[in-house]
């Protein structure tokens, strides 16, 4: 082990590591994929294992973080926020539990992001305010990174470090190296780890798309080259691991969107589409000059993220193009195109503002042609469908849904996750980026090419897993789980607030206030009932009555007994009238008695 | 008029008004289709107008109620109830507003159904506690309303009268004819109104199966000898007026049942569909009875439809095929098939409960194979998502969404929508049932087949029209809503109230109380400081002692300055305290200050 430490720390390159790999490969891989060197070798030297730890990304949609251990040396890639769901009343936003890293922040050697997205970078500031992490990653992801730091007033005492896609970093004993994927976002990157236990390659967020609007192709040359020298595990996302095919390339988006700026000829074009889809916009912005269009944008995050994209040059603007949107009125319809945010129905968004005509800048009617570049993400499409309804009401014409080929996923369907996978060849396969569905799903796939049920491991936010190239082993479960924002509070709302807020919000509450006797627990004041959420009350005075006579009677009866123990008396209020409400309503409200002693 | 009205109370009948119409008709629709007779003949009598009030359906999924008023008959098609959304928080179920009918009750002949689904019935047991209108309807729907009568001790007083599709029931003015039409519950039906105004169609929830599972396919025959002797509108559904295409036959779903019950072999298999898909469910024991299984139900609504079915002879069961549930463990599992609720996710329902291992009866896991035989109503897919992975999660083979053909729509997709429009050929089309790009689209379906723009109306909850045969003319709006039932309250959880649940579910609430002097105003007891869905009490109490200083600053100086006004005390108490909460946490609690004087 010490040999092997000082060996990887030393001495360790990823490829000839990959070639001791390779020799030292048991024959389960000799039978399947023919090698350069096929023949036998005696084992060397034990080869050390790496560990892995899903703090976030597994049975849930973003909040991607996951951290890698060799030798002592951490690594981290991603750290995302996730949207909270329905039933996380009043939370802003879902971050990582970042104890197990808070625990051996001393042998973190630094945060690798594989792309610029909420769900893999906007747990960044939340985790720099605890600890100063070194974080690499590609010009418009630290870009984009940048901003959001600001933001928060960490930008300059975080340590951040651009590289390219297909360079390499070295942390620790292990060494980073960056592979070019397509995405939704230009700059995204795949990440293999050259470690002394092996290679182990993430996928990040991928597609294969042959003619992608912006850039290049996914370098698959560089996953051919890793799994031709040897993968030990593949982590890869399955986020549409149930979509059978492939996913269309970016050039039939840009075909729509010509004949539907054609057809639009007289009206405003007001398109919406996710603010971060840099290639999304530039091709808008390409259409619009072919048909002598200005542009405006609309929506906080749509400027920020344009401004860093152009800034760094990933967006091309011609001259003259771009107009503040408060200019849109001085253009005729058919001079203009409007850029929003709002894709996903989000209700204080631009587009959900102008479909309820509460946008202070943009009305919206007949003469308006709005295009929804985007499909609604799972637990959206009510949102989604009310904002097209509003729009249809007030005579817009509204291209929605798969009514044209105006939108392609950023991600990966089943034919592109089995090439991706034949071509990296791993040992071990690890699902993931996704729900439950999505992983089992993704691991089907792997089963269908061939992969051994046992080298497959389906994970949750928590799991530990031990890999080395004699087993995959699951290790006990390290602190992990889901932090709620709300507000400026991180973290102080828990499970018994939000069950609180459940409650509140199903059957609203009944507040029963009293003065009682210091000496004797007579009622002096009160009881008064106030009550929210529960009926309106000036139709229902009776019930609040018999309420309020059924506590009192409770007060006096406590007194008159000498009950004087607080807990004791509360409890028999709620009991009573809960059952009274009960009876009377079916309905059960959050009763809260509260007692003063004067 | 006053002859009309005589002609039409004494003398309609259908047929014969029918050929009036035609032989009166304008030169318009001579142009469009040639008649028996071609000639025009000159106009003989002005025929009367139909008036049409859309108490429900409109812009909204459910709750469809259609009133049609002619020579002061009126006649209602449907009573149903529907779903709350997201934003209605507590609310269980929505009913329409029969403020309008209550106006008009003198006037009502009758209420007639299409079919037994809830969103066409369910409102009915709200609206006999109110008025006790006769109603008319196919055997089964009105099997599935009397036991819902019973639940609500109304069926004894209530006036039901059984018709057959095909049959005809005179009601005031207006002749009521009930056609069949294939959907996703036995025994559905269209509705022609013969009126003296002419003959208008109503749809009914409907599709076109030329081998339906059960039963006749749609009677098209009727439909094309209405459309043959002149309809003067025609009221369509729209459900599906998005889908392109068809709704495919039942018979794909025998088809994949039978391959999924193959394979199924040494499993149990649990099937999740519908409650009120009787269909479905014969088709399930039909796979089980030629498999050699059992059958179990579970949910009692699923367990109400299908003995209410079996009664009346819509659900053939095999002899000694039906086990009770708690019998289940006593059968391998490959000898048993489990029907049961929570198609859609509900929280509630026996699905839900088996996967989040709460059911009392079944435990599910490894060796079960368990097919989800519906599609998620739009709002449901995040749930439904849910349960198909906390079952994965158990081990479970799941088959869901559009993995196999396991559901088809009750619904008639675009190609049917035109067919049945061109046989109905109306004078005037009105789309119904469906938020509006629903209802637009099946516009955009009659103007692609030729009517005119002008002959089409899009109405809202509460539009009412008047429709002869020379002009269709929207009328002021009738009173018309959603009324919201809570537990036993019908009507009295409005918005305030609503209002109250939102802000309490986002930021939960405060209460601040405090006895004061009766004399002086000066704080005697408190203020305490009582929090709920706000904050984890025990890791805030700096904040909290914050705000209980500052309360107590404010009511001091208030009696100090002779400030007794208790609003004003509470307001500057309500303003302070949020600004302080604002600037430390960036929230927004509710903040009830209560006084009482000692």
């Amino acid at each position: 082990m010490a040999d092997n430490k000082k060996f990887g720390n030393k001495q360790y390159r990823g490829k000839r590591t990959s070639a001791k790999m390779n020799s030292a490969k048991s024959p389960v891989r000799n039978k399947k994929t023919s090698y350069k060197n096929p023949k036998r070798t005696p084992r060397k030297i034990e080869k050390p294992s790496i560990k892995v730890a899903f703090l976030g990304g597994l049975n849930e949609i973003g909040k991607n973080i996951t951290l890698f251990e060799c030798e002592g040396d951490i690594v981290l890639i991603d750290c995302g926020m996730a949207f909270p769901d329905g039933d996380m009343l009043g939370v802003d936003l879902v971050i990582p539990d970042f104890t197990y890293i808070e625990q051996n922040i001393d042998r973190v050697r630094g945060l690798v992001l594989t792309h610029g997205h909420e769900d893999h970078i906007g747990g960044i500031p939340f985790l720099l305010t605890k600890m100063n992490i070194p974080i690499y990653g590609t010009p418009l992801t630290m870009g984009l990174l940048g901003n959001k730091l600001k933001e928060h007033n960490l930008f300059n005492s975080a340590k951040l470090t651009t590289v390219k896609a297909g360079s390499r970093v070295k942390l620790g004993c292990m060494e980073v190296e960056f592979i070019h994927v397509n995405h939704s976002i230009p700059d995204s990157c795949a990440i293999a780890l050259h470690t002394p236990a092996g290679t182990v390659v993430h996928s990040g967020d991928f597609k294969i798309d042959c003619t992608p609007f912006i850039g290049d192709m996914i370098d698959l040359h560089s996953f051919a080259r890793l799994g031709h020298e040897g993968v030990l595990a593949f982590f890869c996302e399955s986020t549409n691991a149930n979509r059978p095919g492939y996913t269309a390339t970016e050039q039939t988006v840009t075909a729509s969107l010509d004949s539907l700026f054609n057809e639009a000829s007289k009206s405003r074009i007001i398109i919406a589409t996710f603010a971060s889809n840099v290639n999304r916009v530039q091709q808008i912005i390409d259409c619009a000059e072919k048909y002598g269009r200005k542009v405006a944008l609309s929506g906080r995050s749509m400027v920020n993220y344009m401004s860093v994209a152009a800034e760094l040059g990933y967006l091309r603007i011609p001259q003259n193009m771009m107009i503040d949107i408060d200019m849109l009125s001085r253009y005729k319809p058919e001079q203009v195109v409007l850029i929003t945010t709002g894709s996903q129905g989000e209700p204080m968004s631009a587009l959900s503002r102008m479909a309820y005509s509460d946008h202070r800048k943009v009305m919206v009617g007949e003469g308006d042609f709005i295009i929804i570049s985007a499909n609604p993400i799972p637990g959206n499409e009510k949102t989604v469908g009310n904002v097209v309804d509003e729009l249809l009401k007030r005579g817009c014409r509204v291209i929605y849904e798969s009514m044209y080929d105006v939108h392609v996923s950023g991600h990966a369907c089943q034919e592109e996750l089995k090439i991706l996978q034949k071509l990296v060849n791993p040992k071990y396969f690890i699902p993931v980026h996704g729900e439950q569905k999505h992983l089992r799903q993704n691991a089907e796939l792997a089963l269908s090419l061939g992969m051994d049920k046992k080298h497959i491991f389906i994970g949750d936010i928590g799991s530990q897993v031990e890999i080395n190239e004699n087993y995959i082993k699951e290790l006990p479960p390290v602190p992990a789980g889901k932090v709620f924002v709300d507000g400026l509070g991180v973290g102080d709302v828990g499970s018994i607030v939000l069950r609180d807020r459940k409650h509140l919000a199903q059957d609203g509450l009944i507040i029963i206030v009293a003065s009682l006797d210091v000496y004797d627990g007579h009622v002096i004041s009160g009881p008064d009932i106030v009550s929210r959420g529960f009926v309106y009350v000036r139709e229902s005075e009776e019930l609040l009555d018999e309420i309020r006579g059924k506590s009192l009677e409770i007060l006096e009866d406590c007194a008159d007994n000498n009950i004087h123990e607080w807990g004791t008396i509360k409890n028999r209020i709620k009991e009573s009238v809960s059952k009274l409400i009960a009876q009377k309503t079916r309905r059960n409200p959050m009763i809260l008695p509260i007692l003063q002693e004067v």
